[in-house]
């Protein structure tokens, strides 16, 4: 395999122009497989369910990944009480023993307290991603990143804390083209996260592949204006989200459980990452609703860039081309590209609306 | 675990009106885990990647199934060369160890032969289901289904191999309401097994839970008609398909990649399950698009009835009942059965149709 | 103008295989232009406003209607009183007046009781029904149509009534492909109108175009297989209804103030009209919903038939031809067939879904 | 009647704080009817059929219609040649009689030229506007209105003109939220009408009720901004449009002959008379697809400020009133507010998207 051979690290990488594949959905993907329990969202499955957890990580490596995230995601001092420090040391393990079969990098990953909204303390804020980051120290992940963050404030302050490691931090907002919940822009909140020391800086989670785009957009200009470099990162989510708000999928009425008619195909996605590789966009993942295939379906389309296909494209003819040898006539014609890139595939659910209106 | 612990074998369960449930898709959820490649179909991951089948066992297993299905679509002399026997041996040892940790049963599949489209040649295609049966038979699975037939004459020539054996043989046929693709009606195609043998009829894959439980209601009747008696089964698509043709969600422009929109909400599948047991049906399961947490909704659907909930529902709060300590006021208000049995989710699509021409 | 030069009667000119075209709808048409009252759907408008429905009148004529129907919907003694018989009149000399110049036969029309639903009384629905056609043989109207009939009972009575005075009777109901509110088969009731003495037989209102078609392809087995024989007539809504259960439109819940995005466009009546004209029917027209530019597509469609194109069609070019001197480039190249005929029209209505479920 | 029975002029009537209704759509209308050529949009069925033309007019002022426009669209020397005159003469005299009846005031309408495009000839266009205007002087009408202007300064060229004459001059652009086709703003746009003279300023025409109004919002805003008083006026298109790019709906697929799905309601149209009452604009009218329903809605919703209802309103149940004595208890149960405003019609084209991408 191709993957990180080199043994470079995540800014050697993106320094020399390389794209760089993050991995997808944890949080969702294990919820309809069993393992996360929708509403508390949290990560004991790396515990509880080890198998299930490496599984969907050696997929995303399959699928060309080049970073293993650890499954930590709110797996802080203030949501998992006691538990938080054995899940975080586990989740470091198992990503970097997948890690290690494709020479993958691990990202110890932190995200937003549940208690910012209520007390903006920051020095109490700070000590629980002190705490996350102690841990992810002593497994020596290879890069860090603060994740997830819906105000910029408390983004800033998790990439103060993480600064103080030595280590390439990355910090991406959920946000969308409108900016964080107190009203700042996208290009703002780029740049505070630049000035505070994010290498890397970007977007995840809450908005589909067009809208996060949107946002990448706003914050490029951003940090072009500001005079800011910093390597650009976005993990939309694996849903089309056209009609959301400010707050993002969470305020759809789909969310959490009747999301379905909005999932990526493969096809949308390598639109997304085309997209987002014009844009200058280096770090491409996903975040809820990314499978495996839609990881894949980024290397598929990034692979003339990159000079090569990830290992699940062994299973993967491109642009449909495994249908050639079909028995039926016009299922071999659907073996092209013009074919899936013009498809405006059906819901089958015609009492059903194309767009919601969000609960707020 | 409550599964099977009285280690009786299908008819038993059948005969005393309990609810079996089957598992759910492989072919396309392994393709979307990298495992699969699509237009070929074939099962070779049992060796090739047997963690990546094991786990997706295990999944349907923690859902609820109490059918696990040996992954054999396909793996017959004619499809897969001298590779078919290491694979048949290899799918039954992964589904008895899966099986074993809940007590579930192991059921050898066979289906639908590539030669019988061009050559009606009974005595080659009974030859080389004889070769899979004697797989199984030496592997001594639980029993038998012969699936994913187009065409009554060879579904009968598959139930009259398998009884060569002795164990119960089940036999699903992937026809709609129009029946098969001789013009067979559902009815006459079902009383045509049950005179064959088999002890349990009905459709599995190529229409959607509403569109296949149509088939049912013929099926049903068809064998009352006739004054046959045979327990009835189901195994849906987890796709909506209200604009299939006779051939099926195959002909549909969507298929095989671009299907996600119409994949069913958890919610659709709880309807299914109440509208299939109402129906009489008892072995409920699902095919092509069925995840593990469709299962799941199957098994919490008939919980009143079998009096006990799956080992994954430990991750799912019933109605969405998990929301119900959201930190948003609005998401905590869909922790309510009526929210999503109301729900008509929006595709997020607008430049998408609802409904599909097949292409044939 | 080619209108009926000849003078011949309406059954001259079906037997000798002429084409005759329907007018459109009145009710809901002068509804939108102010002059029906909605739930009423009464035809005071004839005394009223006589400018406005002498209008209307000449609108269908210069479409290409070869029958003017009499204003009269509904306008008998049970639901009007007293005035009935003067909305008769001035229906009668409306639809004369304005059929004079054309040429066009004048079809006196009436429709179901109000009382049907509550007492089968016989001889107190025929005479209602007798006082109308006393009123239309005084005018002298060229043929009777006994039309919008929910019940095969009440439409014989209506024709038996009608065959009284000796001009040649149509007699169509508004049912759908699941027969009348009695359970009777479409193709049942044709037999018995045919057998009650109509020389034309078929359907009106309630349905859409695709719907009524399905209809009459029953209506013209029936006949067949009785050995009967009978002009076919068809006169559909303007609004398409494939959701519509046995009631038809009145179900809907869209009916009747929110059915726009339903109404058809020229196009659609084309092809109504092609496949009408296929099955052998050769009274084509319309009912609700069918406003004079829909009447001028039936005319232009079957132009190549019957020889000619209507006045209207001075005001419009053949599949979108007036376009293709359009200045701007994009709008020209819609100046064709192919460009109309393949179109699927966006709603505009991304919140809204494509089918509805029936109120019953 | 209550028509303007005082005499009194356009400006006193805004000035005074009541609300003007205009009237809606001819071109598109009358092409349905069979009066008025598609790809040309003339209007010589002022003297080739003016009984078509004056029922029309009609209709709007029984809809509750204030203004009679004069059916002048195009009627300029550069697109009629020498029949320009005689359709300017006979336009106004058919405006005139109708507006009589009523007492409403007509208004002198001229629209953009077709050379504009391709010569910047100030001198020769404003020699067109003028050979008009003085028409409308000869016939004495009340106030006059440039309308349809796809640049501002076209539209400024007009104002400048039509001032020679000393009446009201009222200025609507057919432009949405992205400004004029030269890029200028909205709020720009309405600050160079005011300037050059115009009392009363908005967009017609192009963009939906919806859009239309998103656009008054800059052009309130603009004039605000300048600290420039004049009256707000808006004419949106009967249909929905919200996926029109810059030039409008001629961009969409569905121009002019598949708009059929996007017909607003008049339950949409009264949403539309509300917010445009509530955003300060007191001349509220239709263009293209606005039917005289569409008009009376207006009326009716804004009758509790005006204090009366339209002539038309005898044949209309305020909010579907009129079901109340429907025979069928699911149609009585529509006769309310909430009902319709709630209802999300549903277009009966499962086939068909929602929106579509515009040409350009």
């Amino acid at each position: 395999m191709h993957l990180c051979e080199s043994g470079e690290g995540i800014l050697e990488r993106l320094d020399s122009g390389e794209v760089v594949i993050g991995d997808g959905s944890f949080l969702l993907t294990l919820e309809k497989r069993g393992y996360v329990k929708a509403g508390l969202w949290t990560p004991e499955a790396v515990i509880e369910h080890p198998n299930a957890v490496r599984q969907l990580h050696t997929e995303f490596l399959r699928a060309g990944a080049n970073v293993m995230q650890t499954f930590t995601f709110s797996a802080s001092e203030d949501n998992m009480e006691s538990k938080w420090e054995d899940i975080n040391v586990a989740a470091c393990d198992l990503a970097r023993e997948v890690a290690g079969k494709g020479d993958a990098l691990v990202a110890g990953a932190i995200c937003q307290t549940s208690i910012y909204k209520r007390h903006k303390d920051e020095a109490r804020i700070k000590k629980i991603f002190r705490l996350q980051l102690e841990g992810f120290a002593r497994k020596n992940v290879d890069f860090v990143i603060a994740e997830y963050f819906e105000h910029a404030e408390e983004a800033v302050w998790a990439v103060e804390v993480l600064k103080e490691w030595g280590k390439p931090v990355a910090a991406t907002m959920c946000i969308g083209p409108e900016g964080d919940l107190h009203g700042l822009a996208p290009g703002e909140c780029a740049v505070r996260l630049a000035k505070a020391g994010a290498s890397i800086v970007g977007v995840n989670c809450r908005f589909g592949p067009r809208s996060s785009l949107k946002t990448m957009r706003l914050v490029k200009e951003g940090l072009r204006a500001a005079g800011l470099k910093a390597h650009l990162m976005v993990q939309a989510l694996g849903f089309h989200t056209p009609d959301c708000g400010k707050g993002g999928f969470v305020d759809l009425p789909e969310y959490p459980f009747g999301l379905e008619p909005r999932v990526a195909t493969r096809w949308d996605i390598q639109k997304y990452a085309r997209e987002a590789y014009n844009l200058g966009v280096r770090y491409i993942g996903g975040c809820c609703g990314f499978e495996p295939y839609h990881i894949r379906a980024i290397a598929e389309e990034l692979a003339p860039e990159r000079g090569f296909l990830p290992p699940a494209s062994e299973k993967h003819g491109s642009w449909g081309s495994g249908l050639d040898m079909h028995t039926k006539p016009w299922i071999r014609a659907r073996a092209r590209r013009e074919y899936w890139e013009n498809l405006l595939p059906a819901s089958g659910r015609p009492f059903c609306p194309s767009l919601s209106k969000p609960d707020v």
